[in-house]
């Protein structure tokens, strides 16, 4: 086990009666609040309004930031700077999933900077102080809201970067279930195929972190009980509430003490949907099993079998049968989630599989060091065969 | 899944490099520092040396408060509040285990009250501000570096009492899997049996908090792995490392969210080693079985059947009988860790057994309500069991 420090101190409020509190946290803060949403579900289903409610009942003042968009860009970030610097702004609330989030993050950051925030992104800016955030989560899927790092897109230059810093880690998150009751099956997917990803680029490391990886294993059997109930019974309280609970720790950096997992199916992600727009969970779900395969070796074997036997019950004794059976049945569940499981059901085009492999080694600025190492040329396989 | 509140904000300085950052950490709360310890054994093995060296390097004055006793008795704390008093201290740092954080923690809350720090414990008197403190741990078992109660023994009264207070939260806890490679066999394995208990306090309900008990498999399935590993090879880092943060996360509150756990087992322990100062580790272990065998009935067997399935891979279908090998199983797990498995073999005597059975009702106030509702007669029943 490698040396680590663990500094997580977003404070989580959980549960169905928790709005009431919003007011109280906030103040802590501050009394001026950029309220950052999406593209309006929240309006539909009525958690706009139970939280602009809560506001006035406080007497908080807010402005709001409206559409920002999943795979979030960089120009809503500019947006909302915009407007924290126009109205002196104190406190950045977002309610959404992982890209709401991430938006505020750079928001938040971003605004004492006397450049672009872009900036922030490709390392030529850093942040040395921010705006507190404070977080109402709708969807289990990112993790971010008890995490302090945000991905951003950026049409113009086609690209999709990641930065992190300890200044953007929320202050608080309000974790309600039922505010996850009507986000629909295809995203409902999605997000459980993002919360595994995580999981998996922490857990299949060579590092010995037993408890760690046994931490990584009941996100799994969490998300593999619950991820196609949520589907069926998109009420059902505990499936919401496994799965939303889950979907924190796969991120918030305990899986990864102790580790030096460099991530590899992210990176490969990220410019399939720098190009093509599609949705990040469904994107993981159907590389991650092409890359495992590509893993296999002497030395990974014995932890995919591990991976097969505890997530999947696999009984096979052999370790190499065992892990080919692990991943089939990683896949199987995704594809029982109805996740298509092949890039070219996402609209993604086979001429750019090289530009995209080329892009992925060019942003890491090195090979990816994960569990195996891969060149262009191996992301360039694994692209083909996820094709 | 309950509503709950996750705030645990201590920070963790994990591995065998971190004692440089001492200073700095402490720097941040104040400069008078009262270092407290045990009965000696950080002189022994060098730990001593290492701190005091660190403080004086970074200009830090330190008063000492030494010989806190295992079951950390009022009498230190007392002496430790007239320390600060009389020095102006203005932060506490705790190097030991459980025992030495424990009196740090009633020190830090009791010295700004006007009244004797028992008061705390008895809830006659309520901590409002404390004094920071640190950890230096040296033992894997109770996880009080992370976790904002402490037990206190008064042995003119013959009580041992708990107080839990967000004030008394340790800011941050360095943790070097080293500091534990001279703590001998016995202790090694009381504190595993220590972290299991408090595992399986939390483990055994019957909510549905499918995530929470997976992680709670994975720290019992670490001490599983480790326990007796970390016995044989005391300078085993792997072993020593995975043992020392699973313990803490064993209590640290993670275990417990969502669920509404009425601690079974800790509080008949505590009446025993309040009237026969035996290891807190070995009483939990030789009262756990008989317990759990208490609780057996229709509604908690799958779920001792899931323990047995999960952390002794026990394949028996039937779950009566899993659950019923599972228990034999944790029993021969404490046994293959030398621990006298009777209380008679501890120093217990029979003549006591009724006079604890009825103050653990009555410093409840009320019967438990754990896994199963257990009175008076129960307790007698399960401690006779345990004799």
């Amino acid at each position: 086990m490698k040396d680590f420090i663990f500094d997580v101190k977003t404070k989580i409020l959980f549960g169905e009666d928790q709005l009431e509190n919003l007011g109280r946290e906030i103040k802590k803060y501050g009394n001026k609040v950029l309220l950052c949403y999406g593209t309006g579900s929240i309006k539909k289903n009525g958690i706009y309004d139970d939280i602009v409610g809560e506001l006035k009942k406080d007497g908080i003042e807010y402005f709001e930031l409206a559409g920002i968009e999943p795979n979030p860009r960089v120009d809503s970030a500019r947006e909302g700077i915009r407007l924290v610097r126009e109205h002196g702004i104190s406190f950045i609330l977002a309610v959404g999933g992982g890209s709401t989030i991430d938006c505020a993050k750079l928001i938040a950051g971003g605004y004492k900077l006397d450049c672009d925030p872009w900036n922030i992104l490709t390392g030529k800016a850093k942040i040395e102080e921010a705006l507190p955030i404070g977080v109402v989560l709708t969807l289990s899927a990112t993790g971010s809201e008890m995490d302090d790092s945000a991905v951003i897109t950026n049409l113009e230059t086609k690209e999709k970067l990641a930065f992190a810093n300890a200044h953007v880690l929320p202050k608080f998150a309000l974790m309600n279930p039922k505010y996850t009751f009507t986000v629909p099956k295809y995203h409902t997917a999605a997000g459980t195929a993002d919360i595994m990803s995580h999981t998996m680029e922490n857990y299949f490391t060579l590092d010995d972190c037993y408890f760690q990886d046994g931490v990584a294993e009941a996100i799994l059997k969490t998300c593999v009980k619950y991820g196609r109930r949520a589907m069926d019974e998109p009420e059902n309280y505990e499936a919401r509430a496994n799965l939303m609970w889950a979907s924190t720790w796969a991120i918030n950096g305990l899986l990864s003490t102790g580790k030096s997992a460099d991530w590899s199916v992210h990176p490969i992600e990220h410019e399939v949907s720098a190009y093509f727009d599609i949705t990040h969970g469904v994107g993981l779900a159907i590389i991650t099993p092409r890359w495992l395969e590509y893993c296999m070796n002497e030395e990974t074997t014995p932890k995919i079998a591990r991976f097969a036997r505890e997530v999947f019950e696999v009984e096979e004794r052999d370790d190499k049968k065992a892990a080919e059976l692990g991943i089939l049945a990683l896949y199987k569940f995704f594809e029982s989630l109805d996740i298509p499981m092949h890039l070219r059901d996402t609209g993604v085009t086979e001429d750019k599989l090289e530009e995209m492999a080329k892009m992925t080694i060019e942003h890491k600025r090195r090979n990816i060091r994960g569990f195996v190492e891969l060149s262009e040329e191996a992301v360039l396989e694994i692209l083909r065969k996820s094709f």
